[in-house]
């Protein structure tokens, strides 16, 4: 590991909980503003200074890491769901998903089993998944003619329904900001099912063989 | 195997078939009281009663095994799956699967095939996942305006289209209580659908192993 | 092989070809018999009267083979599904399927890949279960008050929607009958599906092990 | 390698990237004709004079290569799906996806991951099959009586829905080429999913395999 290495995995260690932190003031923030149409103007002028500089905070961080890194191509490459998140406000959420891998705990849990940090990240992803998604059909939806989708708690319902492939039709989105998130949404779904399955299988076949060994 | 462990295993053996006789009288009481909203006064208290009673005892068996295990923090961990089933009211009927473990023909079968075990464990979840949540949801949703699940045949119905991600649509859960309970199935069924999945990626990896070995 | 199971061999091998055809006569009768309803009273006694004869040969070769088998009890528990298709309507399609795999055709190819066998096996597995689910629903609901499920296009239709467990909800059957199929058909879907992927699980996993060998 | 084989690759190496260029031409003239139906005469004319023309470059081309190959059943058989696409419009824009394969590039990869080549060529699948299955169903579904399917955008919308399973039934196929389209869709959602799991069950038995082997 070169000096610059080191340095950066220092940062991103110490940075790690902070980042956290603020990533759930974000995302609360980032909710109120869309959840809550009838907030005072000086309420919403608040929240939008917030957003902006945890914001701000986020997009500074990446360019320190960025300079801190020896390889910045390789890094460039290897982050990219950390720009996408910090650029495309639908992602945003991520960004909690992003800090978590640099806290300590979540790192000395790697030498585990493979299956259990996929699991919690998988599950960590449809929660922030269907949670950013149905703000951000809300957001589309609400004002449309003819939409159903009308509440949070409308929203979040249709998420999961489409997420696990469900589909009742019950409420469906009818603009093409809304239609085009619930197509990521049920690609989600399609690999959210795939990793379901993968780690069944993966488990069973290590039953199987640890069986035929004892004997 | 320390004397404690030894005490247990012959309690749970001893016990293990009047608990699983007590779980379907405790099932059949719980889905009469659900389903029949005529029932006269006197019928309604006595099952009331019988119901108190057996779950009483099921907390008793908890206590008394735990009280038996050797090591209480591992045996807490290891039957979390019980102490839910004991206390949500919605989970009561896996009881009855959390005692079958224990009747001796279900122990002695452990030295056939992980997959005919996983197969047959799948199959009766399933029966008791769609009956439990299908009781759970009737008794969310009758009485709510615009409700479209009235009877327990439709929410049997509506269970059974959810949990294989079929979802019509003819039927759908309008409180949130009943659509909280519809989210638990319809994961529950993405699990479903990844073990019939796994089940058959074991069976087709084996088959073309043994006949490469044939020939 | 003992001369008892020489014998059955034969008989199998013999019987094969034109037990096919006869099932193939079946299906057409008792598709006719289904779908037109406005049949002249002569015409339904003469299908009915082919249908009894064609079921009647199928018990005739079932005892047969019974008869010819050395240990009774195991070819009793090997041929359930050929049991089931004599006794249960809905299932007697699939006396096609049981026969197909006497041909000396179906049987030569045993010695090629397991996977392609299985594809073949479940292509026409869905064939069949979807025409035959199809048809029995189209009986069960075709009278009924308020059903969708009207002419035999409609149920093909609705059958492929569900097993594949698209769900639109566009047509839904309403009987306890057809529900009751459809649940079957529902629970096919998701071992259909699971059949599909396990066989690109297994041509992935060969494909890679296959590249790798020959680096 | 023989002589044939060598002029064969040659050929196919040259007309790579123009047959490409070809195909999204074929694409976007095929995708105009069908989704603007108030073009004056003149211009629906000049179209259909490109797509012929297109079409019969292609033939042409399969032609040429059915010469130079050596063993000409062979060749026949293994691209058979060259044929189905330049046959059937629904298939055409697939053309691309065989082209695709004779560039160099797409070649060179040919020794990287057997999973990513899969994710890429399932990827441009989805793309083509989404595309032009919509297209085909907007034409059938269009001028028919109750059809829900009016637009472009609805019909891909529609595809969506219908190829992840997720299937709300806000809009629905009521003619029968439409439905026998639809299911076509259905089954390749199906097959999509099945390659999504086994791409994830592939990674995860790798990155266990390999963790374990770090220990």
């Amino acid at each position: 590991m070169t000096n610059d290495e080191h340095r950066r995995t220092t940062w991103e260690t110490a940075t790690s909980v902070p980042l956290v932190v603020l990533s759930l003031v974000f995302i609360a923030c980032y909710s109120v503003q869309v959840i809550d149409t009838e907030l005072p103007g000086e309420a919403q002028i608040a929240l939008g200074a917030v957003i902006a500089l945890i914001w701000a905070t986020f997009a500074a961080d990446y360019l320190v890491r960025l300079g801190l890194a020896h390889d910045k191509g390789l890094y460039f490459r290897s982050t990219l769901l950390d720009l996408v998140s910090v650029l495309v406000p639908v992602f945003r959420p991520f960004l909690l998903l992003n800090r978590l891998r640099d806290i300590p705990f979540f790192r000395r849990r790697s030498g585990s089993s493979v299956r259990i940090r996929l699991l919690i990240h998988a599950a960590l992803f449809v929660v922030l998944f269907v949670y950013s998604l149905a703000l951000a059909v809300l957001a589309a939806e609400r004002g449309a003619p003819g939409a159903s989708i009308l509440s949070f708690g409308d929203s979040i319902w249709w998420a999961c329904v489409t997420m696990t492939t469900v589909g009742y039709g019950d409420m469906v989105p009818v603009t093409v900001l809304g239609r085009t998130l619930a197509v990521v949404l049920m690609f989600g779904g399609v690999a959210i099912v795939g990793v379901a399955t993968a780690t069944i299988v993966s488990y069973l076949t290590e039953s199987i063989g640890r069986q035929r060994h004892d004997r």
